[in-house]
C-alpha cells in the first residue's frame, strides 16, 4: 500500500515558525506525499515551494470554528485559490447543523463550492462535538451541497480524539454511493491508526505524523 | 467598584445553540454588561437582540489561529461592522510575530484598523504562546499600527491558561501611556480573579462567568 499518497502532510499550529514550514515542505516532497495542509496566510510560499514537486497545497477556511459568515468563508475561498491552493477544507457550522438549520448549513457549503470551480472542496464536521445522528445529516448536506469530501476534524477540538474508525464508517456509507470521499484527520499517529482509517474507508489521511508513519 | 461595566459576556464555542445564545443576550441585558462577545455568523442577530439595551456587540476576527491572510482579516472585519458589530478582537499572527517578521505583523493590524474607523480594534497576543520579551514586542507593534486595546489571550489554546496577572501588568505598562487599554481574557471564572485582573490594569474582561463573578 502506497502509504504516501494518502497523506496530507499538516501543519496548522498557530506559532509555527518559519523553519518548521521549511522542514514541512522538505519531507513532503521527499516523502512523494499527497499534499501538504497549511493555514490560508501561507498558501502563496507553499505553492512556490511544493508545487514544482508534485505535492499538492490544501489549506483551510473558517478554520477551525465554522462559526464566521458564508461571505467571509467564500472570499477566504477565493483568496486561497488565488493564492494557487489546490484544494479547501472548510469547516461545516457546527451551531447551525444542531440548531437542524439545515438550509444554512446547505447554503454555507454551496456559496464555497460555487467559487471552487474544479478545486475539491472538502467539509470538515468536526465529529467530536456530533453525535452518529448529526454525523449523517452532516454528511447528507454535504452531498446536497456538491462538496468533494468529507471530513472528519479539525484536530483543535479540546478534549477531542479526532478521527475514530466507526465515524469513519459511517461517513463513507452516507457519502460514497454519491461519488463523494473521506478525509480522517486528527490524532492519526503511527502506521497502525493510518491504515486503519483507510480500511474503514478513508482517502485521505490529514496527519502532523506523517514521516513517522513513514518510517515505522 | 461596578463590575459589571468591565464585563464582555463571551460565548464562542462552535457548538452552541441557539437557546444559548438566547441566555447569553439576556444575561448580558440583566446584568448591564458592558457587551456580549460572539463569533462572526450571529452578530446580525446579537446586534438585533441586545444593542437597544445599551449592551455593545464585539466579535473575533481571523479567531482563533490569527493564521489567515491580512486581506481576509480585513474583508471580515467590514462585513462585521456592516452587521452591526460595535468592537473587533482580532489574532496577531503569531508565527511572524516570532519569526520577528515586524513589518507584516503591523500592516496585517494596521489593515484592519483602517476599516475599523472609529470602531475599538483590539489585539488578541495569545500570551500563553509568547515569551514576556515577546509580550512586550507585540504590544509596541500594536502601538505603532494604531490598535485601540491590546487582549490577552483567545482562549482557545489547548493546556493554555488564559489571562495572568503578570501579562496584564507587562502589557499594560507597554501601552498604557500610548492611550491604549488592556482586556484580559481567557480562565477569568470568579469575581476574586476578575478583580485581580483590574488591579494589574484591566480595563476590559473577556468571560464566560459573568453572571458567577456578578453573584459571588
Amino acid at each position: 500500500m502506497e502509504l504516501n499518497k494518502y497523506i496530507e502532510h499538516t501543519l496548522l499550529k498557530q506559532d509555527a515558525k518559519k523553519e518548521d514550514f521549511e522542514k514541512l515542505y522538505q519531507e513532503a516532497i521527499d516523502n512523494k506525499f499527497f499534499g501538504v495542509c497549511i493555514n490560508p496566510a501561507y498558501v502563496k510560499d507553499a505553492v512556490e515551494k511544493v508545487q514544482k514537486y508534485g505535492v499538492k497545497v490544501v489549506t483551510v477556511i473558517g478554520f477551525p470554528l465554522g462559526a464566521n459568515s458564508t461571505d467571509v468563508k467564500v472570499f477566504e475561498t477565493q483568496k486561497a485559490i488565488a493564492d494557487g491552493a489546490d484544494e479547501v477544507d472548510m469547516v461545516i457550522n457546527v451551531s447551525k447543523l444542531k440548531d437542524k438549520d439545515y438550509d444554512y448549513v446547505i447554503n454555507d457549503i454551496k456559496s464555497v463550492k460555487e467559487v471552487c470551480s474544479n478545486h475539491n472542496l472538502k467539509v470538515i464536521l468536526e465529529t467530536d462535538l456530533l453525535t452518529k445522528d448529526e454525523i449523517g445529516t452532516a454528511c447528507e448536506l454535504c452531498i446536497k451541497a456538491g462538496a468533494d469530501l468529507v471530513k472528519t476534524s479539525t484536530g483543535f477540538v479540546k478534549g477531542g480524539v479526532g478521527a475514530k474508525e466507526d465515524d469513519v464508517k459511517l461517513m463513507s456509507e452516507v457519502v460514497k454511493s454519491h461519488g463523494l470521499r473521506v478525509k480522517a484527520s486528527g490524532g492519526i499517529r503511527d502506521r497502525e491508526s493510518a491504515i486503519a482509517m483507510i480500511n474503514a474507508g478513508a482517502d485521505r489521511l490529514g496527519t502532523s505524523s506523517g514521516v513517522l508513519i513513514m518510517e515505522n
